[in-house]
């Protein structure tokens, strides 16, 4: 009895990435098929035997968050009676991962949740990429394969001749200085951090540069650009502090509300993201580049099925002076 | 030490039957800060301490389903943190109901996952009304209280001098058989069933009624109407068969689509639903009729945190005489 | 390293049966060694290794119900310390599925009660044949692979050339007309239904035909024969109707109390049942035909093992019209 | 809010003593309509509400042990269902419990099998006597307030003037050495061993008493008299190394196959056994003494409801000096 | 029926802290005997009835970690057998809670490990003070209290007129920057950060300071101080800096290796840490101030045990200005 | 896809049987990097892939028991979160097993408590050797592969032409005679016990032996050795009783205490153990003979991976008569 072929399916959050990640691994998405009905409620069908089968589904937790994280959770329901042998989830991004801890008394820890559920119903395996906090993945019990999109992103400076001693790699908020810090190891960069600081005189609070940048080329670095407020705020701070030109680099493009004006009108002057989350055609602007991380996913759920170690794509930065 | 008293919340789904559940119990309910982000994640903060408290919350798994349902289980994971009791739910309207088992191959039971996921985050009673099958209280290890609107249902009927020997009880469909024989003893009349038939010349199939209807009002029984389309197709088929005036009965009304057109355009004379589903102002129209069943929802909350016995509330219809 | 046959043990509530399937499979039971002491403690001892073996038990929770489940639960637990791979139950009668639901207050809802003691020892899949309700797939979040025995059923008639215009299928209480809808689906015939109705007069209620029956030979429906009397009380309806000829079918021949009499003595001219629950020789009777099911059981297993899809054994009787 | 008093149910398999049990306690058993079908399924409902009750329901898994088994987990499952606040199991007599490990490769361990379906489905407490092992306790997470017969059995002997110097207490069994041991201690006796024993020159195995029991009374002691080969065995070699006189003492009386035959016709003057499972009259003989035990599970129960310590209940013989 | 009192109990780990929280509740310590063998084996009875009391127990996951962990962990299983009604477990330090993520490859998470051992073993509430990270409260799904230290050790400063504005807090670490800013707010003062900064010339790395200290005073702050090099390297790039005296701050004391020497010899005017960690008399040193947080834990016991809101005693520093 | 080979780790209680095992299978121990920080917490990291590999991990939970015992969960945690396909934990010795019941109120049961934190975590079967009681298996719900040294250590009087019919063994304890008794069984020798008996004058107690030992060789049999004290006790009774040798025999040779100079200057004549606690050098002496038990272990292992049965390396003394 030789054991069948693995699966991928695509449940609709990013279905380009779905078909790249697919057409990289030399295979195809297979059927599925799913509806919404009128009153919102989800019905999916998976439309061939998926019986003893390894199942990699993608499915980003992405905007409509919350419908996309339910129709994940009816494929695994659906999958797991049918008979597949495991369930690997590839969330692209991890919606609700901000919510990772308690930051006042009687609120959710949305992020655990969303883990309990998925690990509840028995998913055996998540691939992700750039969890909001490291610490997300304890949340989990079952293999949490955790990707990191900086190689990818730290790549397009090298081959753009970008990087230089005049770059400066800076947070813009003190909740991002680690991933600002690592980010600057890797382009063998000085990191500085844009933060709210207290106005002895006034009691007041404004944003300030600690760190410096004057002269520089500087590059914001977030892990998620929702409403793009913050990268603004900071690019502003960077502004007035004296920095010459401003990247701003994330790897999840949540783009919500005013984002994509507020970047366009910004001094932001190149907005560097993954695909991650699938970014709509009404969304995209002139100084936005998009970075594919396909191949990253598509050569971890090759490796997990093949028993190989996926370390190497995973490495810290420290590891990729090689790509320098 | 005296145990400290239950707090009501209702997350939003149905507002107006949360407060007339409260207002039934001489209460108010608790105050949460409820929020939509741009990218549609939810946030929820309790903003009383519900420590040591059992708490009521209240939230149908209506349109938006996915929105609704993760409203409701954001609330269980602040709630289960911030040291509740114990978090009873109270499912006026219980979303995937429909889906309770697999019609086909590599179908979901959606029903089955949605009471996993509220019982392995900690719930420890659902309260609900008219389940789609009776079954579904199965899903569940908790304790499921199950009521009926057939009883608020009837006594419109008796109320308003209904009643009488011209009336038919009739299911729309051959799956809603059993609901229409139990509200047909309940109002002391005979049933019967439209259905789609055999057509042993064409092979067709067309809809027909299946015993004694001709010259009486007939009372159309299911229990959601969504679109609409079954009802108005059973009505056509009564009115076929020369029933004089037909009602149509359902405790649900999740009106999708071009449900309320449809009814208003029928030879429907009256729709009676409940609240258990708000119907927005602009899905009412002129022969809608709303019975509240605020109140068997809030006698069941007193008496669970009473430790009585809500058997009387849940009796069956044949127990109603009294009312007759 | 080959991975190693699955074994088949049958554990004595169908001894018949089991050999049959084994012997489809080209196979042998695998030998257990079961006894029950004075004291009605069982024993048993597997007698052959099954360390990383998959296994499937054939073992029907049937008369005596009790001893039977008990004997299936010690099997489990004695397979899990083995070391077997998998323990996959083939419950050909699944005893206590009529308990699904609560009708009453304070009633058990045994069904789930059976799969939740299944399910939480460990057992990886349920193979069963016509569940009393289909929601009951739902008791369980392990795969539950559900064959039905009308397409051997519905054979019978094609086979004996019983087919015609002028076969009506019957409901022999209101509960089953979903069942009876679909055999008469797949026979292209009418159907319709026996149940209580209410006598306006008298208030009493009096057993009544809805549909069209008279001068048509009428087959009668249900999932189990228990009793006999739903059967007999309802040909006693068909005649007053007057039908030609009547032929009652289910899968479940329970044939407890004094069911063979009943039948015998009845208008019934044909009882046709499978061997899903093994009639001992002493409840036999002229009019009685059994139609094996051991092929579909067989033939589930080497599919699940094969991983291929069962879909088609089990598909709705819609699709059967190849056969007729 | 006052917290509603607690209830006490016997499903049936020893009347007797859950009447004496609720008698001492002052209290009425509560009512529960239990049935078995002709297809022996059984089929409870409580009648009367348990809804944040703590039951106490006493049932031993006594002879028919899969009949009394179920009937025990299918009223814990209407239980919880009806909202009972905890469910305290009392076994009197816990069967399976000597298929406590394996003796050989691909056995059962029951007792734990028995252990696991109580707790998985809820129950919160077992109250139980002279387990086989000891270590069955651990079979369970939940607590388990063993109780020990002995003192009662003792009491027995002090009562009736029965001890003194040329009193003996014998195992009948290598593994009854410790139980022996213990009652040897709090009668202030000897103790001895019967066992089979090596014949050097023929290989053969004959029964030997250890120890010294010439011209004195010997008490054998075990936990259950099941067939009775095991106490007329151990009699006969003490009957031939000697003994005057011999009584027979145990606390679980399972008196199965020809148990009754066997101890009349033997030299066993006295059997003392308790009421933890109901001797039928049929089972019953002149030299049988039973003594009841109702009294140590009725002041366990009020204890365990009061919050008080069990501790002195169930006390190590060596403390019980004061009795003597 | 009255509820019974809770009851402390202290496992050894920080007797002093244990009896201090006692005292300011009012009761004593709840009686248990606690012994390590000879094979370093524990072995713990509690000594006076739990049955249905809530228990507090008190255990500080310090050195010896393992034996101090496995002594609350045999203590839980003890408890809960015993019939306690809740556990609620008391740790005023967190032992591996640094290892709350995977920074390589096929590394633990020791800090889930802990929490998923305390909570399957039916721990009901977690009670600490200052997590290493605040995601560790999502590595449970029990609730827990999180209590904060930064308001008594900020009060340290305010009591001793240490405030002003030439004071500057300074994050040891770029990981601690996020408690540093937090420090600084409730201290009304500017943050800085020591970090390992790239050196362009020779790619080598050396301590530098970001943001402005030349002058001040400076307030080294931290979670945890371990063997002290963090700190004492820190404080030597602020000598360099200029600042003209350091304290050093932070509530667990753990003073493993030359911790005490390093801190002695160093530029470091004041070591103010709290007691959640013992700190035996040989580690003691003069510039060592130890702040009591008794009061903290024993007010959040009595609150819990009231059914009362704990917000205001883990208030976020921001609310603490009444303090200042 | 080829299933990749199985590993063996071996985390240091036990280094030179680790070794053995893996030299035995022809392979070698698989690397990991363990460390125990100043605090004692301690750190593992695996050193190559184990995705989807069968892990088999060596660690006795020997003295230091605790540490012992978290290096192998924490190990067990960096495993699974590595994605390793099982796990399969080799238990030489298994600590805590003495704690296997409830002697008094409130005490642990701890042997369950260690069971409960492996299977909770993950591990899917242990391998263990004489177990101190044979229930202790039932503590698990994984399978549980129980090996027994007696075959090696009869072995050991045979091949050093040691037995005969002069020869009895003799258990130190009332508590050792069924091991004492099978051990017998296996030489073809009597048994006798040494035990504390009544003193009937003084009311004291002193060690008496029970059953014929003058003149005889006595091998004394326990499954651990400790302190020593009860065989040094139980070898003065027997020369008190005129044996003529000693020999004490034991698979765990825990040796805390003085054990070591208790047996050394004891009667004793040989102290015959194994190696599944690795004795130090500082506890050996001149009359110890250690036998290896890496052979049973590596081919346990072996037909583990090979899907071979067990039974046989496994069997009860009595089918070791070809060896004598």
């Amino acid at each position: 009895m030789t054991t069948p072929e693995y699966q991928i399916f695509s449940l609709g959050s990013n279905p380009k990435l779905g078909n790249e990640i697919a057409k990289i691994l030399g295979t195809k998405l297979s059927a599925i098929d799913t509806r919404q009905f009128a009153d919102n409620e989800i019905y999916e069908r998976i439309e061939q035997t998926v019986r003893g089968r390894d199942l990699y589904v993608i499915q980003g937790i992405s905007d409509p968050v919350n419908d996309n994280f339910m129709k994940l959770m009816i494929f695994i329901d659906a999958a797991r009676r049918a008979s597949a042998n495991t369930i690997n989830v590839v969330l692209p991004y991890f919606g609700y991962a901000r919510a990772d801890r308690k930051a006042r008394s009687r609120e959710p820890i949305s992020a655990r949740l969303i883990a309990n559920m998925l690990e509840s119903q028995g998913v055996k395996r998540v691939i992700t990429m750039d969890l909001h906090a490291d610490q997300v993945q304890g949340f989990f019990d079952i293999p949490v394969d955790h990707l990191l999109s900086m190689p990818a992103l730290g790549h397009y400076f090298y081959e753009n001749d970008l990087l230089g001693d005049d770059l400066v790699v800076v947070a813009p908020d003190h909740s991002s200085v680690g991933r600002a810090r690592k980010f600057a190891e890797l382009l063998h960069a000085e990191w500085a951090v844009v933060d709210r600081r207290v106005d002895n005189l006034a009691s007041n609070k404004s944003y300030a540069v600690t760190g410096n940048v004057t002269g520089k080329r500087a590059i914001l670095v977030d892990d998620i650009i929702d409403t793009g407020t913050s990268m603004v705020v900071a690019s502003e701070a960077l502004v007035a502090a004296g920095v010459t030109k401003i990247y701003a680099v994330a790897p999840h493009a949540v783009f919500s509300d005013q984002a994509t004006n507020r970047l366009i009108e910004s001094a932001i002057q190149q907005v560097i993201i993954t695909n991650t989350i699938e970014v709509p055609v009404a969304k995209q602007f002139g100084k936005l580049i998009q970075i594919s991380v396909a191949s990253p996913f598509a050569e971890t759920i090759r490796r997990v099925n093949a028993f190989e170690s996926i370390e190497d794509i995973m490495k810290s930065p420290d590891n990729l002076d090689v790509m320098l």
